[in-house]
Formats: C-alpha cells, sequence, structure tokens
C-alpha cells in the first residue's frame, strides 16, 4: 500500500507490559501506530465483554510518540472501543501482544490477547496475535521482533480471508536458534487441573488453579511440534466454530 | 444405559436463576444431578478463567435433592473444580443454561454458558448449552423443557464426536408455536457496538457498551434463520479453533 498502514495495537497484560511495549517498538517502523488496551493485566479473560458495569478510556504517554489509550475493560472491550469512539477509520491491521507465555494450542480459548484479535477479525480488521512461551514480566522480546515483523509486512501485504485471524506463537529461544516460521493447526491438548486447596485465616477452604499442560497429539503439523522443534508457530483461527462435519450425522438423530 | 447417569449442571446467570432452577427440575427426571454453578452472574465472561484469585466453593440448598456447589469463579472454574475436586467420578454430560438470552450466532464466543459447555467438551464431558431468546430475568422457561429433555436423551443416548459439543438456542415463543428443532450452522453476524457515552458526578467520561445485532448471513442453513422461523436451532460447536482451509494458501507466503 502507498500511504502508511494505520495499526491498532492492544493485548491483555496491560499497556505497560514490556510484551507490548516491544510490539509497539515494531510497529511504529511499520505504520502510524494507535494503542488502546487495558490499564491492568487481564490473562485469562478469554472474549470476556463488559456489559454489566462501566468503561473508562484514558489518553496516556508512556514512551514514543503513538497515541495511547488505557481502557479499564477487557481486551475485546479495548478493540470495540477503538474501532467505535477512538479512531478515525478502521485500521489496517490490529496486533495484539506479545502476550507474556504461549497461547499455543488450547490455550487460544482462554487468552484475552487472542481474543482481542477474534474481535477485530469479526469487524473485518485483518488481526494478529503474538505470544512469547516466557511467563516472566521481564521476558527478552529482542528476538521476536523479526518475525513479529515478517508476518505483519505479510498480513498486510496479502489480507487475510474472511473470519479468519492469526494466533502467533514464539519459541523461548536465541534468536539464532529458531529455524523459521511454521503454519500449523492447533494441537489437541488440554489442563489437568490440580486445583491447591488452602485454608484462609478465617477457617474457609478455598483453592489456586493449578495445573499441568498435556498435549496428546503426534502430530508434526501442530503448533505444539513447530515450537517444541525451534520453529515460530502460525495457527489461522477462525470464529465460525461450526463443527460443520457433524451435521449430517446430528441429523440421523430421533430430534423431532 | 443401564444405571442412572451423572449429569452436571452449571450455568452463566448464576445459581439461583430460574433458567438453571429449569434445567434442574428436567434433569432430575433424567438422572442424578450435581449442580456447580457460579454464586452471581458471570453474563459476557465467554471464556474466563481465574487466573491470580482464589476461588471459593460453598455446599448450598436452594431447591429439591440435588447436590449443589455455588462458585465464586466463571462457569468455565466451575467445570473444572466439579470434575477435579467435587465429583467423584467423571459425569456422564454437563449441561449449561437455561441462559436467559440468546448464545445464537456469534455470541457463542462472548457466553458463558458456552464456555462451560466447551471446557466440558475440552474434559472429554459430553455437553450442551442451551439458552432462550428472552433476557427477562422471569423470563419463562416451562415451555423449553421437552425440548431439553429430547435433546439430552439423545446426547446420552449416541455421544457426541470428539471435540464437539451442542449450542442449542430456544425461540421466545408458546410451546405450540414450535415447529420443531433444527441442526444448524453459526449464522455469520457481528455486533454494531453504539457506546453511551455519559459523565460521572467527578466530571469524568464513561462508556456503556450497547449495540445492535447485524446478521449478514442469509442461509437457511443457519442459526438465526431456524429461530426466526420458529424452530429450536442446535449448533455442534467444536473448540478446534484451526481454519485448516486455509493453511494450503498461508503456505505461499514468504514467511522464511
Amino acid at each position: 500500500m502507498s500511504k502508511r498502514p494505520l495499526i491498532l495495537v492492544t493485548n491483555d497484560d496491560g499497556i505497560t507490559a514490556p510484551g507490548i511495549r516491544a510490539l509497539i517498538s515494531v510497529m511504529n517502523t511499520i505504520g502510524d501506530v494507535v494503542v488502546v488496551a487495558p490499564d491492568s493485566p487481564q490473562s485469562g479473560m478469554g472474549h470476556a465483554i463488559t456489559v454489566n458495569a462501566t468503561l473508562y478510556i484514558e489518553n496516556v504517554e508512556i514512551d514514543g510518540k503513538q497515541q495511547e489509550y488505557s481502557c479499564s475493560g477487557t481486551p475485546a472491550d479495548c478493540v470495540k472501543l477503538a474501532v467505535r469512539e477512538i479512531l478515525d477509520r478502521k485500521p489496517d491491521i490490529c496486533v495484539s501482544g506479545i502476550n507474556h507465555g504461549s497461547n499455543s494450542s488450547i490455550n487460544v480459548i482462554y487468552s484475552g490477547t487472542m481474543s482481542a484479535a477474534l474481535e477485530a477479525g469479526i469487524e473485518g480488521i485483518p488481526a494478529i496475535g503474538f505470544s512469547l512461551l516466557d511467563y516472566n514480566w521481564n521476558a527478552n522480546f529482542e528476538h521476536c521482533k523479526p518475525f513479529v515483523e515478517t508476518i505483519t509486512k505479510q498480513v498486510l501485504e496479502h489480507g487475510l480471508p474472511d473470519g479468519v485471524v492469526l494466533n502467533v506463537n514464539l519459541p523461548n529461544l536465541n534468536g539464532e536458534d529458531i529455524k523459521g516460521i511454521k503454519v500449523c493447526r492447533q494441537a489437541r491438548a488440554n489442563w489437568v487441573e490440580e486445583f491447591d486447596k488452602r485454608t484462609n485465616p478465617m477457617g474457609r477452604d478455598y483453592y489456586w488453579l493449578a495445573g499441568k499442560f498435556v498435549n496428546m497429539d503426534n502430530g508434526e503439523d501442530t503448533d505444539e511440534w513447530a515450537l517444541a522443534n525451534g520453529y515460530v508457530s502460525v495457527v489461522p483461527v477462525q470464529f465460525d466454530l461450526t463443527a460443520h462435519h457433524t451435521i449430517q450425522k446430528l441429523n440421523t438423530w430421533k430430534l423431532n
């Protein structure tokens, strides 16, 4: 495109997280950046939206020249507010992240980072969620930058099919150890929870959600395989959740 | 099956909502019921989980003989806690709802009701989310009951394909005006937000999320068509979000 693209940047770790600052620095080299991101961490918020509470937006200055707004809502709220209330025109692309931690495989379902990308996709905006497999607040995002740049530029060049956004995960390796970028499918995996049960000072039991990730999918075409083997994984993700292949079978049931 | 099935019941409107009480009354005629549901309304929570806060469970008695637990977490948390901490064995089925309001079409993405069903599906439990197209707290659920019973019994008889749960929506009509049950695909529709901007007593602007639902999909095989034409819609929903049909095209991009 001839003029600089308008880029909406958001995340779920909050507007001051190092991951979004790294993402903004890459996007500033590609286009005109507007940031609308949660004012506090929203990890695990899935596709939550704020339906019974008020939403606040604050114009803030954190670093650099880009316009930035912190928002009291969820990542999906941020995208809705950006499109309807903040931006003068539809952005050319929406990028979300870089998340502090994996959103590969089934994690896509729980991910605030990806829900922001999906929300943009629903609005007809090409969108990408980026995540680094390092949960530390002070994770090093430097090696992510060239991959983020390549994938973003390819999306700007080719667009994305209607109803599809990209879920990009980056392995926690030195840049030179990353073998490349692989287009994958979502691995069939889940979390096996092991709740940590404790008693509070008032004598009441409570729980912490904890657990381990179990991958039952040995396919070499999955995101889990790619990440375990040193690749950046790119999964095209859709928000038509229909299991089309099962409709014929369900029509054989005695429903009427 | 020879012995009575074990049925996990949950929702997102909270354990005292009339919709879940109607669902429980149907399930008591089919099997042994255990209720684990949020202690307060969780609408619009999407697939949120509680990762940085404590979770409480309370054994409560509301009506009837079924075991009931109220939980401080989200619908997805309820299912995780039920499976790992409350139930002695894996339930034969998980039903969620009956939601006060539609979860058809794109609403499935934002729905706490459906996230509970999806969470159960991820755990390998056949699961159904039920929703009535009436947002009133005092909605009449009586006419839903025979359809809820039929669909639940069919799922218990046939099981569900791996990775698939059902999203059932019921039109807000008198029972005799409902034409039957239709297996459908999710319509391509979205919400066009119209934020309601106000100023609080301290002079600060805030927003309410509001908007209208726009269906751009005229297909007669969609849930929106079925509901508009007096049918109960059943959409098989999957949590593999991969847009498999786009992988080949993405592989033509210059990613490496």
